[in-house]
């Protein structure tokens, strides 16, 4: 983004609620998996710095993941995300909490990175893809951040947000 | 693939039986070794969307693997594929699978990278290899990933087969 | 560096105390998280042997970490270094730390990645920087290494330490 | 290395024990360190594959490793590798190791990564190197291998020997 990028200022200044999806932007959407089927995933330090920056300021921030996994429960309890999980639609679990919230689609940001965030990054006033998405999802982003994921794009996210709030 | 690539296609569609070797098809061919020798193994997150979408269109499809590892297992339960392992001899292996199924050699894609697939590839209709594979298989390959072992390379092969069943 | 620049061999024979950050330095600041919550992080092999050769030569040094975490604990007793841990405020860490050892601002040497560091790579007389520190604090580092953390960061830095040192 | 590289291939022919070092070389240098202490490597597949044409032409391997690791320990038995452990001086381990098999310096071949490998390289008729061995070794080897560590190195060198051996 450009400082000229006026629009896209504008969509950030409209933000209240900024939603994650956890495989693929808190992780590089690899998982380990160990003998006994536990799972492990690989996320990033600078991510804790960014989000600090942006609950200084007050912004609702919630992690959305399609399966149940200890591991997203975890990352979201150190980084102190709350944390939606088990939500087969993604898109009725998106509509749910914006009715709790009182948000308008207008204040939502999201950021995804396959297909199964589709149905939120349409619903999102600004969608935001992360550099290494799925191919299929590329056309719905409105930003695409520089770092892949699990390699910074959330730090980009909250830098970007910091920035443009001044 | 260009979709001028009708041979590519026409072999697609003759697909009833889609086997893939895992070390280095679903990893990027790395183990962890831990202190008790017990392993782990790195896969990614979408592989399980490509999968999803040919197991609702009915394609049969099953793992193969030299050695008996609880992480192949383990990594096969999550993906809900069925999992053939212990096999010194894959191409044997494979016969048997093709006597129970009923499936012809034209009827069998098989996805490998080294040379222990070599018996595998040879027998499949529609031998793929992926991106990274060892030197020494990539004249057997018909279709060669553009993504590595463990990098997406399963997810392209399922994309690719959902976009030419169409 | 070239054996030209004699304005930072200059500051290197100054140095006393040598301090290091660890998430991002001795790591590529990425965390492994378990479904427990646990954690684990990747180090590179090649950093003992320079801090040996350090160690060797008598050279203070020093682990510094605002989290209190076991890894941290467990990779410094193995590479045989002090570690101080669970500073909220680095810079009033290292303050304490130079009253206790005696050295002087210009006698001290830090290397760090990212904006929490700021307050130790202003203080120090040699302030050090990763290849892949964020963008932030690029512009505080008077020696930037040629290797990202935790693909040899740190043993650039004794390398280099050991060559000016003679 | 090209065919008419005879100067290699009458070295690799005189060849009755093949040494490896262990990190830096069956892995990527890097160690995975849990809260516990305990550590991991990570090593790649293909490497056994190598490993299995030689011991089928009856050549004689070793690991050889500075610190006593239950990880070597654990990667060793995986492959059926001897492992020699703990030993701080790597040149006295191999003089003894020399003198127990009977080889002369000329029918030993090391492959190694670091500074601590100088006294094997030295010693070995054909010394062989890492992609991205140190710096300060590199000058050491008579081969230099394309794969780096941990990516493939060990099996270039089995399939370098393999195919001279004919």
């Amino acid at each position: 983004m450009t400082r000229d990028d006026d629009a896209l200022a504008a969509r950030i200044r409209a933000v209240k609620l900024l939603v994650f999806d956890f495989d693929g932007v808190f992780t590089n959407n690899m998982v380990y998996v160990f003998e006994d089927g536990r799972e492990a995933v690989r996320c990033s330090r600078q991510d804790g710095l960014g989000l600090a920056k942006l609950r200084r300021r007050g912004l609702a921030m919630c992690l959305l993941s399609t399966e149940v996994n200890p591991v997203v429960t975890a990352r979201a309890k150190k980084l102190q995300l709350r944390c939606i999980q088990g939500c087969e639609d993604k898109g009725a679990a998106l509509d749910a909490l914006l009715t709790e919230t009182g948000c308008t689609a207008a204040q939502l940001a999201f950021v995804g990175n396959d297909i199964n965030d589709l149905p939120c990054l349409t619903r999102a006033g600004l969608p935001i893809i992360v550099q290494d998405a799925h191919p299929d999802v590329l056309a719905y982003g409105l930003y695409r951040t520089t770092a892949p994921g699990g390699h910074g794009a959330v730090r980009e996210v909250c830098d970007l947000f910091d920035q443009v709030l001044g």
